[in-house]
């Protein structure tokens, strides 16, 4: 088996054992028990597994793959597989907020005739599921409540970077029914970005991973794990500047989705990067056309971008990342670079 | 100052040292923290407060209120808010997942004209800071860890509970939309009921704050434990109980909302007592009208309620109930029965 079929196996195995142990301990109707393996197998795998396949990457670089036994590589994947169960939890409530019609090829969870806003307590459940998880398989280390720690806090970091996401829109409520409303972008800086980023994605795609793995390979100096934030924070930027040129310039095909940042008055890179490149006259269409639904309004954006070439703009910074990347990971110390190197192969020049 | 006085007013420190924590050590824009400090104003405080006030009253009774410091009295106030915390939680996800109104006598937070599907963050953020409290406050006790998973749990039941509430209703998607379409009564049944009741409401209403103060107040033996759930859930049977009856009977004014049960086509006490005393005609008209919007169709199902006495029903239930618990009650060993006790005096024939 390849190391994606081994991580995929282990999503099964939990799966089963978390519906077995709630047949054993709870008393549910036979309904409730399909429903939540239903709703689990629906929303949590699926996607690339990037995340989720970090742990035990991490682990292998610390201790090298040829001391590591089958259990602990499994425990690793069981860590992995609770990264992705914690996105699965986002991504089922933010597709509700945002409106979303599809996901990873298939439509939304809440947009199943028969879920609707069940979803939001399907969305809690995949958390709570979570620490299930872990309570069941980790209890007995050392590290547990570091494992809990960590998991509570990064998801604080996320929510956090979903009210800095939300609230860029603020005062854009009218631009669906109000044609003569003009789009506001005072809260479209760089600046701003890079904070909803940071605390939107990168925290969680990132360093989570990364840091489960330190913890399970025994990593315990503080300057370690600050070092693997540094770094990891700035792949996760870098990973959402991608995200957000492909929701525009990816097809369908590539993302598993129809990108509706253009629609959603997302305050995306493209669009910051536009409006710092823009003439007046190209702002105003910006603020005229940017947010709506029409064909001919999202194409009206889509053309101005092509006119600011903001293609080549996201060229040169895919370079300028990488190579700041590699540098600093070449600098890294107290545990071996490779486990950053390969996430970063794994990122560079994604088309997906 | 009174109890309540000095319970509420914990709750402003905790708010305060949230923002202040939060401007110390991220990097978020004056907005963001007006938003948080309005959300957590507007949805955490406001209700009955038994639920938070218990956690110290538990504690008392352990230990003797006199053999309390302010400063361990003022923790247990703090693990207090956090169960009124992890009810707010759940009460804005719950307000959107049903379309309520109103709440706790004001507009439901998602109702408020630049918040609504942003509750769903918002309700997953609130979470989010029940366990920054629990941190900040807890760390470096010894019994952190257990207080941090019967928070996790409790949370897990309650999800539970939700989904078999939900669950209650599938087969009725129609219900609002055709006239002609009948009631599916398949899973309204006691039995069901009471496990809805178990996992969504008292668990966390009553089971959870008596168990954090049998934590603070030192108590490990299980038996202890096991003791005070069972008498905990069966307060919480009779506790919905009254909810469901008051759903119809209450004023508005008395329980802070206007009941919809009815409407909702609820799996409540009510609907299950008057089906199992219906005739063939009397359920068809539950059939009929059971769920639906109109005045008239309300008042059907009301009428019907009073043909069949329901309210007598219910106050042979209130008396049954009472005399149980206060049997339970006086058999415990291992904790003082004061704990219970003053739980049920508040609770029994109340009208809010
Ligand atoms: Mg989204
Ligand atoms: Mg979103
Ligand atoms: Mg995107
Ligand atoms: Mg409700
Ligand atoms: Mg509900
Ligand atoms: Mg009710």
């Amino acid at each position: 088996m390849s190391d994606v079929e081994t991580f995929a196996k282990v999503f099964d195995d939990i799966a089963k054992e978390i519906i077995a142990d709630f047949k054993a301990n709870e008393d549910l109707p036979p309904e409730a028990l399909e429903w939540i393996d239903r709703m689990m197998r629906y929303t949590v795998p699926g996607g690339k597994m990037n995340r989720g396949r970090t742990v035990l990457a991490t682990l292998q670089a610390i201790k090298g793959k040829d001391n590591i036994s089958e259990a602990e590589a499994k425990r690793a994947n069981i860590l992995g597989w609770c990264v992705e169960w914690l996105q699965a939890f986002f991504l089922v409530a933010d597709d509700i907020m945002d409106g979303s019609v599809t996901r990873r090829g298939q439509p939304c969870w809440y947009k199943n005739e028969d879920v609707g806003l069940i979803a939001i307590n399907d969305s809690l459940f995949l958390e709570g599921l979570l620490y299930t998880i872990l309570k069941k398989h980790f209890r007995s280390d050392e590290y547990y409540v570091d494992l809990v720690e960590l998991f509570l806090s990064i998801t604080l970091k996320t929510e956090l970077g979903q009210l800095l996401d939300l609230s860029c829109e603020w005062g854009n409520h009218e631009i669906k029914t109000n044609p003569e409303k003009e789009g506001d972008f005072t809260r479209f800086t760089m600046e701003r970005y890079r904070r909803i980023v940071l605390y939107k994605t990168a925290y969680y795609s990132f360093y989570l991973p990364i840091a489960l793995g330190m913890i399970m390979g025994g990593i315990k100096d503080d300057a370690v794990f600050k070092q693997a934030k540094d770094i990891c924070l700035e792949m996760g930027e870098y990973f959402q500047i991608q995200d957000d040129y492909l929701d525009c310039y990816g097809t369908p095909e590539q993302i598993g989705k129809v990108g509706t940042d253009i629609q959603d008055f997302k305050c995306g890179w493209l669009a910051i990067k536009c409006l710092e490149k823009a003439s007046p006259e190209q702002r105003a269409i910006m603020a005229k056309h940017y947010g709506r639904d029409t064909p001919e309004q999202i194409q009206k954006i889509k053309d101005l971008y092509v006119e600011l070439d903001l293609a080549a703009e996201f060229t040169k910074l895919e370079k300028d990342s990488y190579e700041s990347l590699k540098k600093k990971i070449a600098g890294v110390q107290g545990m071996p670079a490779e486990a950053f190197e390969s996430l970063l192969a794994k990122i560079y020049k994604r088309e997906k």
